[in-house]
């Protein structure tokens, strides 16, 4: 069994990229701590990237919603001049209510996402990282806000001071998240958000810890390429958190946590740096997900290197 | 002030109509006893259709929902397996999502309704009969349904045997209606269905006895025309619940609470009937509302012969 933790975009397209190579032996563990409740709808970001992805359905250049979707609901809520900032399309929609409709029925947000996931023909298994609610706000030099606020409708801009999130004492990871981390033959890091996406699955009570004590190879995928990060707030935020700039702030981040970094040729000159300072093993190869076959060709890289990696190990 | 009581289509064609001759002058009380919540939202469908058609966004020709609207939230629903079979189109859904959020946070549904027609730029009050919520479950012959299985699933295809409402004790008409039936110098009654639309707004407590109380000229436009219902399964419903078939029935169902009774040309015959049996006055002219042109001549019609009423009554 194959272990990805996924944030949004980059990792919905890995996650695409190892489910057409490993099939229902991958599990995907997703971030929710970019969840919010917007027109009194349960909105799960990055579990809907990550279903769209695996489905096919996913508006892969955009990287969120549905392939051709259009927005007429959303337009109407801006035209009866309301906050519509959040644009979720119209087949989206669909996907929203549901899940607001099963979660009011009782259901936990991983048995909806399981729900969800086989209803689009989707065969392995895609875990929310908790059923419990996760809010996140973010302390900006502008005030703070919650997550959607800065990420979407402030488009990242605001300087961010402090991310802090509300976490319940009783939460627990979700069924089937510690199992598939345990007994994982290799768990990845997607190439997601260190700060927004992985941090969050890595606090949920008990990951960190299966994650160490698993016997998996772990291998991370760097989301910064020539210092930048491929979407997103990631590299400034990494610099704001008081890691280094770059692939070597990804390695920080990841140090002693995994056996291996994958980072882009763009970055090939601080391979060395990176096995010397972190005593981590690095495959330095094409990370740019521009189509699934993209994504498809770096998964597979990314499971040799584990395979090299467990050899090597073993 | 003129009041009008409202279902859906017929009412809302006639509120438009009048809405174009005396504006802020109108008030419409609408039915809300076919609502009901579909995929988690809060659907009231007359009010909407009220709204829709007073705003002018309404689909005349199809008597519900917005003009051009499109169904991709719907046609998802159902491409996912669930049941779809309650069509809201994708502009219309942002009219339901609205209520629904408004409602959560604690906003009655006329605060809701008031608030939304403000937004869509209409200048007249639509008042829910009431806040509380009416649930219909109608027993037909091939079971126990709610109201908008049998009349949008079933397309009111079962023989109807009963009609059950189920209603707070402590339910009392929305802010506004009482007042607006004791001061209006005319109350009609849209040509809605009498079983399904109007009986629930009459047995809203305190209603029926606010308009008997009421000084002013009581006039009612038939929904039944050569003894079909324009739309939906009036005529049917009349007959099993006892009253004559056709505009006697009407005149039977309205006995003892109307001054006057609008009907088609297509019932001049009965015209005599309905003087001499019931005591009501009767105007003889064309009922059909097929544009919004029509419902303003109607609408016309109908105040001319309610100042004929007073004036020959006072």
């Amino acid at each position: 069994m194959i272990a990805l933790l996924s944030g949004g975009v980059g990792g919905s397209r890995l996650a695409a990229g190892l489910y057409d190579l490993v099939g229902e032996r991958l599990v995907v563990i997703v971030n929710t701590a970019d969840d919010e409740v917007i027109y009194g709808l349960y909105v799960s970001p990055d579990v809907d990237t990550v279903l769209y992805a695996l489905s096919g359905i996913g508006d892969w250049e955009r990287g969120w919603g549905i392939r051709g979707d259009t927005f007429r609901c959303n337009e109407t809520i801006g035209r009866l001049g309301f906050e519509n900032w959040f644009k979720i399309g119209d087949m989206d929609l669909a996907v929203n209510l549901l899940r607001t409709k099963m979660l009011r029925e009782g259901m936990s947000l991983s048995e909806v996402t399981g729900e969800l996931a086989r209803r689009m023909g989707i065969r392995c298994r895609v875990i929310p990282m908790t059923d419990f609610w996760v809010e996140t706000r973010v302390v900006t030099k502008e005030g703070t806000m919650s997550f959607q606020e800065y990420f979407v409708k402030r488009g990242t801009a605001p300087e961010v001071l402090e991310v802090r999130r509300v976490r319940s004492p009783d939460e627990a990871p979700a069924p089937g998240v510690v199992e598939s981390l345990t007994s994982a033959q290799a768990i990845f890091f997607a190439p997601s958000n260190p700060i927004l996406s992985v941090r969050p699955i890595l606090e949920t009570k008990g990951v960190e810890e299966a994650i160490r004590r698993s016997g998996a190879v772990k291998v991370a995928v760097s989301p910064i390429v020539g210092g930048r990060a491929m979407r997103g707030p990631a590299d400034r935020l990494m610099v704001a958190f008081g890691y280094e700039p770059g692939v070597v702030g990804v390695a920080q981040f990841y140090e002693g946590l995994i056996d291996g970094l994958v980072i882009d040729r763009a970055d090939e000159e601080l391979a060395g740096t990176i096995r010397s300072r972190f005593g981590i093993e690095v495959l330095v190869t094409d990370t740019l997900m521009t189509s699934r076959e993209a994504a498809r060709w770096l998964a597979g890289e990314v499971l040799n290197f584990a395979v090299r990696l467990g050899g090597t190990r073993g």
